[in-house]
């Protein structure tokens, strides 16, 4: 058994508490820690089977018994968080972004070096059994020789003004999942970026320095070509699709709704729109993405992403922010790590 | 060139007038005759290309140069005209049904004995792609033996009362064609047919001695059991399905609608309902079944129809009226020819 | 929290335990009994958070404070313990069936009277999202008056033939579960029933004294026509899908597969096949089944299903069973209870 | 009756012959010109219909009973024919591209000013069924204001490296049909290209400085952005796809095969692939296109298109062909007309 201390007992953190309760075997929580830790929270905790609740992280940290940590505290946290944990020997798995300043990244990098420790960053759509499936195609050689990626990644609705804010932009905050997602589906770099976008959602987010629909073009090592596009509201709910076309054929994967069915009328043939809330939609993925940090402990096998995995999206994003803002071509070596 | 008449210019012989001068490249028409001909449908045929038209449909049978007649007049003079024809040694192509009365079609079945004539019964629907495509992936193996078939065939609207009551019944005049394409996927007889039936959408269509709404399961005389389903009202448009199942496979056709667009919004991903209308649904199959008259004459090739398959679904009618009234299941052989 | 016990830890049984102690929030096991409970389950079981195991039934009937009981045990055994348990004050979840004998379900209907008791049997499709949401669609009024329904229930591949032999036949033991969907569907009672049947898969099943296909029309008391079909062998996998179709509308669910890519290649767009077994295919179902159940005992509300539920498909499988072997319609007032 | 001239019968004018000939009621041919017609082509031309051949096109030019003109010859004739029809006061339908010369092009612009003729271009895929329902559904505002534009334009194969030589590039020669395509999806102009591309398919597509996969991303005139890719090769048939995202809601098309059939074995559930040529996906897009034009003339209504029309996707293409050698985004307003 894995013993687990979690740090940060928010929206995301309840999650994985959830999963690793109910649904990962090797997996235990000894320690859930949160600066605001209260009665209920502590009280529902336990409920799930946590041993021990704190508002002190460092107890975390200083346990011996504890072999891995879940960073899911704020974002600004994450890095030094990271550092710290990495220094006391437990193996991370941290949110996503690891940070959005590329030198408090290099920090966590650095700590890690010689040491043979797990570092996975929560890029949960990975181990979406749908997008998973379309990577496992292509590794399959089902599509040939990758040639076009595409990928459409909506938002049912915009988040809150104050959220834009302290986003970092639509690129760091929304668009650096596709940013990974079209790294695992090449299992290739990113070469080029080059971002058109526009404020159409709504006039406040444009006021808050930010844009809400965007479509980037990038380059891939490999010679692949691929796009993505970012919608802050989608009417239909949270639109995730991913294409890959290749000299064999092309693989795809389709939006998932909250039941199979159709129905016929008079207006048409109807079914179901996707699911509207991102923890609906990867409810699933989540808890795959959390057994699959406790396996790779376990097992001692190398775990299915590294810090440079979360490291290379941060950068892109980084890039497409430029790009949107310059009007013109970023090539990734542009930015410094 | 084959030479052909018509024999009835109402809405059916008009379509086939249309295909003919349009579409069949082998086939001229040199008369058409209707008992109620008046300027505009000569002045329409004339402007299609027809060379000639008559009230007097002897006319066509008594013309040496025409090599083949379509009988598209009312249903009563379908087998006396067949019979004519026969005797005047043209090739014909009858619209459904020959009759519903057997004795009829076996003065058809008569005439045609030991005289190298096509006899073509209009059962449209074999002609349609999507229907061939699903038999042709039978013929082809895909799916094996055959072990159940189900046929859904619904009507956008029922017909007046008035054809209702000279219809002779939901079996003779709709599920007929269900029984002709059982035949068609299968290339096996019916040998034994059970009906339920109700009346649910109209109860004047009851008090006409009719029913609206029916199942008819069926043994095939190869092992395979067979289901079809028909309503005389289906409010998102004319279904017409199909489904084989067998020990390879399944294979299934679609309802085609007016376009394929795809509208996702807040009340779900819809596509377009089925097309409303048998001739929309229908119209190149009624140019392809034409063409295939056409062809087997020019070529002297067999037919791909003959009179038997003219016949056996008016039996099959029959047996599924009997089994409707006396709530019992009705062997094929219960039905003398 | 509801206490439970559980009696039989076969495959069925562990699935029960298994959703219990990982999606039931308000229910606990407190005893587990198998007459073949051996350490490997216990320890099992106890890792789960069973707090006890035992080879001894009654130890859960004598159990004051054990309020529920699950019957998973062999069929034969689910009669005479279901009237124990129900004697002893418990609430009850059986598998299905209750029993195949008539009598025997009496008893339990008889044990049942003027107790405040819930009962309700494994029929766990009704659970399933998708089944559950078609039932909706029509009770929401989507699809107006219901005048058909279809149902396709093929199974992956067929049972043992030494299963077959104690099975009592494919409509006790498969077609069981689809009489209980038309019931669900509907809300209506089967008034008639018509079955055609061969033995297409395998003639060991047929020397087995059973079919392996079938069709079963069904008049039912609300006037709806409705028709199922069962294959013991489908190829491309669990196939179940419903159809029903009414006044207003269609309303049709899809198989699910095991993941919504789609390639296209040389060979066409091909999606996922439906998943192959009925424990993938309804693992869910099960987990809300018992939540149901579960739930229902904690806010003492109405069962969603009661004894009736659990008999009138034994009633139905058994009027299947003489059409198919006398080949004539067979009128539910013929199964007398 | 609308009298037309057809210069040019190649490929593309037979079609057009074909169109008229059987299935454009208003419209007749006199006269079919190329300097290569045979005996066969004529004798062809004939049994369609078509009054005269002859290898002079002034013959048409010069025939004042001809009001129409419809230009099928190769490109480079294009736009001195355009001038000369012009001219002579026909009414002129030209293939696309006018010209790869805009000042080629100009004089056709000039030739027009204050002349009442109709001009069109032949983009033949806003006549598609299914292209022009995605169109409608924008107009009917059911999407609400246009945000996101997707085309997906895949041939399936590339044609030989002689015509590739001779084409003007991927851009001219096949994306200036999406080009067009977006202009008619939006009703809007392109205001900025950006295009990223690579030699996948075939080297020599390269060697021949061209490339065969390609990204476009456009701004819109209207606020929105669109993307558009090609690829020369698509094993899976011929690929045209349309998605248009908007505030209300997403339309999209899918893909036409040759029929509707659905298989389900072994390897999934298949449909079919997208038919594998232009001429079949677009064979009624072309008949609905000459007769859009036809019926203009005859009732002297506005032509659905302009020269100007014809002219910006030939701007487009060029912009996009600079972006894609110099590595930069290309603002519309660099190409000077």
């Amino acid at each position: 058994m894995v013993k687990v201390g979690i740090i940060g007992a928010g929206r995301i953190g309840k999650l994985h508490i959830t999963s690793i309760c109910t649904r990962v075997r090797n997996g235990v929580i000894k320690t859930v820690a949160d600066p605001f830790m209260n009665e209920e929270t502590a009280a529902w905790a336990e409920s799930m089977g946590v041993q021990h609740t704190t508002t002190d992280y460092k107890e975390i940290l200083n346990d011996p018994e504890i072999d891995a940590v879940l960073i899911c505290s704020s974002t600004d946290t994450h890095s030094p968080i990271s550092v710290e944990a990495i220094n006391a020997g437990k193996h991370v798995f941290c949110e996503k972004p690891i940070d959005h300043d590329l030198a408090k990244i290099k920090e966590v990098v650095k700590a890690l070096e010689g040491k043979d420790l797990k570092y996975m960053v929560g890029f949960n759509r990975r181990f979406d059994i749908h997008h998973a499936a379309v990577r496992q195609a292509i590794v399959d050689g089902k599509i040939g020789n990758m040639e076009l990626v595409k990928i459409s990644s909506r938002d049912p609705e915009p988040p809150s003004i104050e959220y834009v804010k302290g986003s970092g932009g639509i690129f760091m905050d929304m668009m650096i999942h596709d940013f990974d997602m079209v790294r695992f589906l090449t299992g290739a770099d990113v070469e080029e970026v080059y971002t058109i976008s526009n404020v159409l959602v709504d006039p406040a987010i444009g006021e808050a320095g930010d844009v809400d629909t965007a479509i980037v073009s990038l380059k891939m090592s490999n010679g692949a070509l691929a796009v993505i596009d970012n919608s802050r509201r989608s009417v239909y709910g949270y639109d995730q699709r991913l294409e890959v076309f290749g000299s064999k054929g092309m693989v795809q994967d389709q939006n998932v709704g909250a039941n199979n069915t159709i129905i016929s009328n008079e207006n048409g043939v109807t079914t179901e729109k996707p699911v509207n809330f991102f923890l609906e939609r990867y409810l699933d993925a989540y808890a795959r993405e959390i057994t699959s940090f406790i396996d790779c402990i376990e097992n001692n096998t190398p775990a299915p992403m590294d810090v440079w995995d979360g490291l290379k999206p941060v950068m892109i994003a980084q890039a497409a922010t430029i790009s949107s803002k310059e009007g013109r071509p970023v090539k990734m070596s542009e930015i410094k790590f």
